[in-house]
Order: structure tokens, then sequence, then C-alpha cells
């Protein structure tokens, strides 16, 4: 089992990475339960804009894409920023949109983008306000790529209204709520991990587009 | 197998709603796999405003949460109004906030709101823009109160940019990205709640909880 | 010059409303400069569901359309539910719908809606995170509609991540960042309401509407 | 009288944008009353990831920053990815961070940032859904940095729901919805411009924020 985190920070390596304070909390959890983890952040990477997976040269996101591939527990680590989840965190969405028109990303069988029968979550830090609508923003994106997502998927930390310190420095790593939600999402994500490796989504979407064909309008195919 | 449809539209019965009828393909589907499916529209009920389980008397909250606990899968469906989820589909969310402090809506030896084992999904209708937006607020909502989300757990139609006709006059029963994916909803849907039937989450919240607070400050209850 | 706030928070009179006592500072603050304030809350009256200016018989809410038509400034407070703008607070924007729709809202020889040349701002409170997402619902919805929007248009108060205390109880009442905001709030909407009634916007919609058709497809009326 | 479009499409020119297109519109309007137009693609030059406003060594946000500075409207053309505003236009918002932070963005003697007294406007393409919740983004966003927002300050055109043709392709330029709108825009937006030029904000925040202090807790200072 293997869970891959990908950090939305604007900062890249070695910078102090407040969501990657985060993170490790989760990765020591999943490594006490034997799941093996990568941490890595697109700012470290030439991800370049785009949403196909693969932007031509310089373009690193297909190393990343592989190891998406390669995972079975993903969880996402972003920033707010001035309210939002971080233009990585956007980036990161617009990159994968690639699943809903690249054939080479979805099962010729089945129909199935290859992210099926994988676990989303999601990890936000901010100074302040803004983690409900980053971690809607990703879970719900997760959801439209393939994901599957277990109950309390997400855990954050933010200080309250306006400019102030981030969760290191104002002692977020001590804060109960975020403790608690992190215990949660990396069980549930791995109890829902090991469930679908067992048991996965049986759906033959090609045949249900072929039924949906049935009371459509002919003339549009998308 | 119960399947519960919450339609948030804002007309009553015997209103015509859009969105019930886009909920009544996913009715047909289910009812085809002998799942049992009740619709209800929350605005034939009194649904008082408030975030706790039992806004008193009259309140009609108490007779809608005891179905939600019945079934095993639960299907919001709403409209769009202004580019944002219906009045009545954030009231659900307020409503439900519940499970996030009632003692009586959590298991008490393993800390798991009663919607845990249970799986979610959206159904949405607008004239035009903003579907994106209001699945992802329910979607969202629904992992955070205990709901497991299968991969494309939502359907929607929406007409392109400005006013014109809706849902059922603009032709959208016969809008085939529609139809596709309201099939993935049901498939999905299906398979996750037959899974978790089987192999419920043994997270046990009380001692993830435990464990949070040894590494969190004391003072802080949360 | 007259102040108008809509209190959108889910409990009536007169039980305690933290959004209303941060209005009261906007109130004291708009008083100082001889603005006429009156506050109401949305749940004191009967607003049924609807996107009508009048949703038939016992519905309230054309008493208190009949107060933003005699204000020069509309102020929203409204309270978080989950991340979220308050479903009364959505609720102000469905009932609003009816100046893209009613003619009678609408100045027949210029074609702007009857808010045109009123200012707008927003004042929010929640125990934890959602200030900004409620925010930025209200302030685009209120630029829809017609009214203009002045620079920090809005202040907030939240608690960090996770439950906690409420605005009065945490001691929100003198939080700087609060107390700054609510200042550019009152400041810059009077001077934008006094510059605008001195000179309103000339634009005619009706003739920009004609304008428009000359480079539109004539089938289509929206 | 100037008037700065950036464009947040996530393709450099010389590819085709439909988002340009949209903007063109504008342009051919503004210049019709005179102000003198620039067009920019913000992947057109090298903007690091960042929230100040300069992040170092070939860093060409400075270049922009310094356009918008010069100009008195400012328009944010963005495409909708996934439902959402596009990185670019994220990134954007997140660049101007810096007026919240950065003594040399903000007038010393009335503590206004350098973006008070300019106006602000959106113009959003996209193939399918997510045109609401990208001008809410953008348009909170200007409010809080600064700029005024007259009323229907955006244009939109998305097609309907799921994969389709863009706004080129599908006609959109020929929509009437949106080429009534992007009137407006221009027409609300050079009379608020003009306004302000002759009747800026007198607000001195400066004196408003210790007059904040004297309500607030003296050891908090943001």
């Amino acid at each position: 089992m293997k869970a891959l985190f990908l950090n939305c920070t604007l900062k890249p390596s070695p910078q102090p990475s407040n969501t990657d304070a985060l993170i490790r909390k989760a990765v020591r959890l999943f490594e006490q339960e034997q799941v093996a983890c990568e941490v890595l952040r697109l700012a470290d990477y030439n991800i370049k804009p785009g949403t196909s997976s693969d932007e031509g040269e310089g373009d690193e996101w297909p190393r990343v894409l592989a190891k998406i591939k390669a995972c079975q527990i993903l969880i996402i680590g972003a920033p707010v920023w001035v309210g939002h989840l971080s233009s990585w965190g956007q980036r990161y969405i617009e990159r994968m949109d690639s699943v809903f028109h690249e054939e080479g990303l979805v099962d010729k069988a089945t129909g199935q983008a290859f992210t099926y029968n994988k676990v989303g979550g999601v990890l936000i830090t901010g100074n302040e306000d803004g983690a409900h609508a980053s971690v809607e923003q990703l879970v719900w994106a997760m959801q439209e790529q393939g994901f599957s997502i277990p109950p309390n998927a997400n855990s954050y930390w933010v200080g309250e209204a306006g400019p102030g310190p981030s969760y290191q420095e104002a002692g977020g790593e001590r804060h109960l709520y975020t403790n608690k939600n992190v215990r949660y999402l990396v069980y549930n994500c791995l109890h829902l991990a090991r469930v679908l490796a067992q048991h996965p989504y049986p759906t033959n979407l090609n045949q249900l587009n072929e039924d949906a064909k049935q009371e459509s309008d002919p003339e549009k195919e998308s």
C-alpha cells in the first residue's frame, strides 16, 4: 500500500512549508500502518500550465502523474491564499483534466479512469480563513477525477480572522481539532483503500454510455 | 438496500420540479437494481432554520432525519440559484451540523456519526451556470458529515450562459453527458454501499481522539 | 442618507446574534456620520422561498424589499455555517433574483435595476472558517443585482480551525483586524454613496441591449 | 483614461485564446470612448509563485504590477477550468497579496493601497459551468485589494453541461446575453472611474486604524 502526498505550497524546497509540517503528521500515522509514503512539492517540478498529461519539452508533470498512478492513496496538501486554494492546487486540477479526455488514462474495457479504486484526501494550512473552500475544491475535483472519498477525509488548520502567524509559528501542531482530524483522515483512507483493493468497482462505464445514448439526442456526442 | 433522495427545490409539491425530473432517472436505475427508493422535497416539510436535530415545536426535520438514518444511500438533488446551491440545500447542511455536536447522533463505542458507512451523491439542475459550485458544496459537506463518496458521484444539467429554458423545457432529459453521469452515480454508489455494508469502517474515533490529545495543548478542548 | 442592515442569522429576535453585535459597530459609525440606520433580521419575517418579488399570501419579503428600495447603502450581515453563507443569506440572493426578470424593478427609460446607485457591503461572523466564501458570495451577488461595491467593503470575524466560541464569547469585539475593517467598510460605503447620489450612472442599458443585438444571433432573446 | 486587461488563459501567445476574443469586444467598446487599452497574458511572462511584489531574479511580475499602477480600469479575463478560475487567475490574486503587507504599495499619509480609486471588472469564458464561481473569486479579491466594483461588472460565456465547443467555436461571440453584459461592464466601469478620478476616496485608513485600536485588545497587532 502506497500513499502519495502532493504539497501545493508556493515555496520550493528547501524552504520551510507549513503544509509540509501537517503532511508529516499524516505520514507518521500511515507509516505506523506499514503504508509506504512519498511526499513531493509541485513547486519543485516544472509543471507547465495546461490540461493534457504531457505539455511537451521540459514538462515534468508526467513524472508526477506516474507517481499518482502507482499509489493507492493520494493526499493533496495545500495552503490557503487569500481565502482560496493555492494556484499550485488549481494547477494540479488542471493537469488532471486529462483523465476526462485522454484515452490512454482510461481502461479500454471498462472506461474507468486510472484513478478508480484509489482513495483521496486533503490537508490544508493557512494563517487564516479559507480552509473549507480549499478542501471543498479538492475533494470535489478528486471525486470527479475518479477517486473515492471516505468520511472525514480532510484536516486543516487556520488561525483567526486577519493576518497572523502560520501553522507552525502559531503552535498549530498542538491544535487538538487538527490532530483529531488528521487521524480520521488516515484511518478512513486506509480502510477504504484496502476494501477497494479487494472489491474494485465493477462499473462498466462504456456499457453505461451505450445505455445513456438510448435516451439521448443522437447528434450530441459528448 | 434503500436510497433516499432529498430534493432541495424551492417549489413545494405538486409544482413541477426540474430537479425532480433528473432524480426520477436515478430512481429508475436504482429500482432496476432492487434498491428501494424514496423521494421527498424539503419544501414540503416545515424545516426550521437551526443547527440542531430538533428545533422544537412544529419542526419536521426530525422526520427527514429518521429517513436519512434508515437509508444506505443518500442523494441530494438541488437547483442552482444565481450560481449557487439553493437555500434549501444549505439548510440541509445546517441541520446536519448536529452530527458534529450532538451525542445522540454518534455511536458511543466508536465515536462514528450515524452517517458512517452510508454513501452520498448529488444531482443538480439549473437553467445556467453554477452546477459545479453546488455539487462541490454538497459533496464536501456530506464527506464532513460522515458519508463516503464514490467516483463520479454526481450528475447535473445546466444550459448556456444567461437566462434560458430549464432542464425539461430545454430537452435536458435527452442530454447525453447528464444521462451518462447519472448512471455512473447510481452504479458507483451502489457498489460502494454494498462494500461498506460488508466491510464497515473499523475506525474508533474515540481512541484516535485520545491519541490526538497526547500531542495537543491540554487546555483546548474542541 | 439611509443604511439598511439585513441580518441573515438563523436566530429570530430576541435571541442573541453574534452577527448583530458586529452590525451594531457599523451602525454606531454610520450614525456618527448622520446616516439613518435600520437593522432587521430575515428570520423575523416570513420570507417565502422563491425568486419573485412577491410569493403571495403571507409572504413578507415585499416589506423587506420596500426597505431596500428606500436605502442608499445596503449591508448584508450573515453567519457562516459549515464553511458557507447561511441559508437566509442565500434566500436573500434568491429573492433578489427578481431584479433580473421583473419589469417593475427596472427603470423603463434606462433599463437600470432599482439598485443602481446604491452601495453594498458585507459583515460576517462565524466561530470558524468560511468568512471569505460568505463575503464572496454576497459581494458578487450584490454587484450582479446592481449595487456598487467600494474597496474593503467587508469586515468579518472567525475563530481558529474547528469548533470554538463565537464572536462575542471569544472577545471578537476587541479583535483589531475586524475593528479596522468595519471602519473601512463604513467610510468607503459612505463616500461612494454620496458620490453616486451626485453622479448617478448614466448608462442606458436598453440602448446597449439594442446595440448588443446587432452583433448577436437574432433567434436568441435572452 | 487607461484600461488594462490581464488575460489569465493557460495558453501563451500566439496560441488562440477564447478569453482574448471576449476581451477584444470590451477593448473595442472602451476605445470608442477614447480609453487607451492594453491587453496582456500572464502566461507570456515569467510570473513566479509567491505573495510579494517581487520574487527576485527573473520574476516579471514587477512589469505587470507597473502596468496595473498606471491604469484606472483593470479587467481580469480568465478561463474556467474544471469549474474554477484558472491557476493563472489565482496567481494574480496571490501576487496582489502584497498590497496587504508591503508598505511600498500603500500611501503613507492615508494608508490606502495604490489600487484605491481604480475600478475593476471581470470577463470569463469556458466551455462549460464555472463562470459564476470564477467571477466571484475575482470580483471579491479585487474589492479586497482596493478596487471599486460598479454594477454588472462582468460578462461571461459558457456552454451547456459537459464537454463541448468553446466560446469562439460555439458561436459565443454572437451570444446576446454576453454581448449585453460586456457593454454594461464597459460603460459602468467607465463612469465609476471618471467619478472616482474627480472624487477620490478621502478615507484615511491610518486614522481609522488608530480609532480601531481604541476598542481592541492592545496585545494583538494585526
